[in-house]
């Protein structure tokens, strides 16, 4: 059941206790450039997380942990039985990460419980805001993981099983710093979901707008290749018997930088993310490497399109370097997502607040593209300076976060019903 | 002083026991395929190295250790004051390697001794054989290390500061199986180097003979390239903003194979032996990469071409990749190196023995090329099958093996004055 804002008041948040939460978790982790640097499930991460449990705790915000060490704050809506409304992002970094790139978003669905408190308002709904676990897969891949689970698009053994760079599982790193909980991962309802980042794009700030209203993806591709070639010494191994998988994975990986820049006129763009070789050592040739790669585009047809020419182009790569090249996995994430009257909502908010929006399309993974499987969902963006981010240069203010956080208090507090 | 072997006397080595050495070690460090995984200073180097010095000791050779883990056995001369005749190779292995590359080296150098003693040959000169530590490089880089040290061409700190891809410095690798000796690195007087190695390359076995007299190496150069990029978003980020490290990297490693390729036809060749990246992830531009790449022809004038070639594209792929691209290092060996008396020695020995020689180049880098610099040397080559090395599918027989070992036994002799 969703009620409607019948008083119309508008609701403040309190900025300054908002910020303070952002600062405090600016000190947690941090990078040697002045950003952050705390991967999932790592002592940094589990720091965190204590510190968030204590704020909700303190709150008298039920805390419920599942297997993936989902983390859900829950404040109780006059009928408890109702699907909770649910806000969330994520607290994890990149290795190479922010400040406020997902962080934001769970701090505000805190301070949007908060002032809910201090207003004593009560909703009919229950509100929970989530922290979702290695949304970046800067330490387990693939990023969005655990809300991939939760929204019943992957299997929990298959997440638990995924492993780091040192071999260490998701199941083991849990276990590791007591991250887990026994909750069931997913497999309840939801009433909806409201997800608040920054941009991590230059739109908002050009256009001078606070407050983004994300449409819909990009609609981006990735895919796990895997070359195959042969160990020779490097020495006597003349050119035409080599089969050096670095060279064939070096070969794929220009190829596909060069498709980003074909279809960059229509905001194409490929990424090479990561290359690994086996033995990668000098005296031998390797003999397998796997190369991650992505590309996106605003819409299905341009990224089927440069999906096309990056498959074409895998052929020559391989006859060139004399290996075998293989897609072994792919998967797609974007293209529309959210729930039209969850938009509306929150343009009308912002309308009724003075705050002016633009509409938008994300070009990076969120965790509500997952989530608009399962519920109605939106995503808002906050501005960022430059459109800097996954840099630990990200910057932004806490003058430029709270005006797309005052809609988000309003907007849940009308869809839970105030 | 060197005398000449007077008495003309055939020695014989003790193949059957030779053999015996071999299988023994490779039973130490066995890789999946059959070959063997023996990385310098690791725990199946420990071993190896105590069953070699047990062998030794157990014969009466006294056994000294230096700083960097260099093994001497000696078996001492009439006048053990003179300077020793030096045998010698390396007992490590790629992480891919084969059961013969450098052990046939090392243990002909025993089974040379045992033979002396079998024969009760006293020898004018001390013989010694030594066991140079992290010949490969499969761990630590540079390869041929301890013997760069040993023969004065770098210093002792520079080696043990060197570290492997866990971060281990030579110093605590050699710390953590006590495999460090007391004995200063170098710095003595050697009067003669001999290296016995299989060719890792197919020209024995296509001519049908048992023993190839190096004359000089392919001239190699290597280079450790930079590629210093940006961090950013790999979702919003358009391509003409990316500055992504794996970029460029890749397109320098493609770059430096197609120049390979354009010196083919002069048996010129290039290798992309490296490529390592940060943060490598999904999600995020890398911000660095470092290629290793190396590059060798027969001749000197054509490895200067190619590596003219070499420096001259990695601008365009700094340019293209919007990346900087810098040679951060780069090192040089082959090239005439090999003592004309010691081959001639060994040709002459050769044919009193009935066994046929061919001349070759080296193709790859070996200790003998730094010794080479310091005392009169020479490398003799024995067949291995098809030529394949640097691949756990490397494969040599006792029956190939034994007429070089024999050769070697008759020279060192004679070389040491029997």
């Amino acid at each position: 059941m969703t009620v409607s804002n019948q008083s119309g008041t508008n609701f403040s948040i309190n900025a300054e206790r908002f910020w303070t939460t952002i600062e405090a978790s600016a000190a947690i982790g941090k990078g040697p450039k002045g950003g952050l640097r705390r991967l999932a499930l790592d002592a940094s991460d589990a720091q965190m997380r204590r510190l968030f449990i204590g704020w909700c705790e303190e709150a008298g915000y039920g805390v419920t942990v599942d297997k993936l060490g989902n983390l859900f704050a829950r404040r109780a809506g006059r009928d408890d039985s109702l699907a909770p409304v649910l806000i969330g992002s994520h607290l994890d970094t990149q290795a190479a990460g922010g400040r406020y790139d997902g962080i934001v978003g769970v701090l505000a669905g805190l301070e949007v419980l908060r002032s809910l408190d201090d207003l004593g308002i009560e909703t009919e709904r229950p509100i929970e805001v989530v922290n979702w676990t290695n949304e970046e897969g800067a330490r387990f891949t693939p990023p969005m993981m655990a809300s991939q689970v939760f929204a019943g698009r992957q299997t929990l053994a298959w997440a638990l099983a995924r492993t780091d760079d040192a071999g260490l599982s998701v199941a083991e790193a849990l276990a590791e710093h007591g991250l887990a909980g026994d909750a069931p991962v997913g497999g309840r309802t939801i009433d909806s979901y409201f997800e608040l980042h920054i941009e991590q794009g230059p739109a908002l700030e050009a256009a001078g707008m606070p407050l983004g209203i994300v449409t819909g993806g990009y609609v981006a591709r990735g895919m796990r290749i895997g070359i195959e070639g042969d160990n020779a010494h490097s020495g006597p191994t003349p050119m035409h018997k080599r089969q050096n998988a670095l060279v064939g994975a070096s070969m794929a990986a220009v190829a596909v930088d060069e498709i980003g820049w074909r279809f960059a006129y229509l905001d194409g763009k490929t990424t090479i993310a990561r290359l690994e070789a086996w033995p990668n050592k000098p005296g031998i040739l390797s003999s397998e490497a796997t190369l991650f790669v992505d590309f996106r585009s605003p819409d299905t047809q341009t990224t089927a399109r440069m999906e096309e020419q990056v498959r074409a182009a895998l052929p020559e790569a391989a006859r060139r370097s004399q290996c075998q090249i293989k897609v072994l996995e792919d998967w797609t994430f974007g293209g529309p997502a959210f729930d039209p009257d969850l938009m509306e909502l929150c343009r009308r908010t912002a309308t009724r607040l003075g705050v002016s929006t633009l509409d938008l399309m994300s070009q990076a993974g969120h965790d509500a593209y997952h989530l608009s499987h399962l519920c109605p969902s939106v995503l808002l963006f906050t501005p960022c300076v430059d459109g800097i981010s996954h840099n630990e240069a990200e910057e932004t203010t806490a003058a430029d976060q709270a005006p797309g956080v005052t809609v988000l208090l309003n907007a849940v507090a009308e869809r839970a019903g105030d």
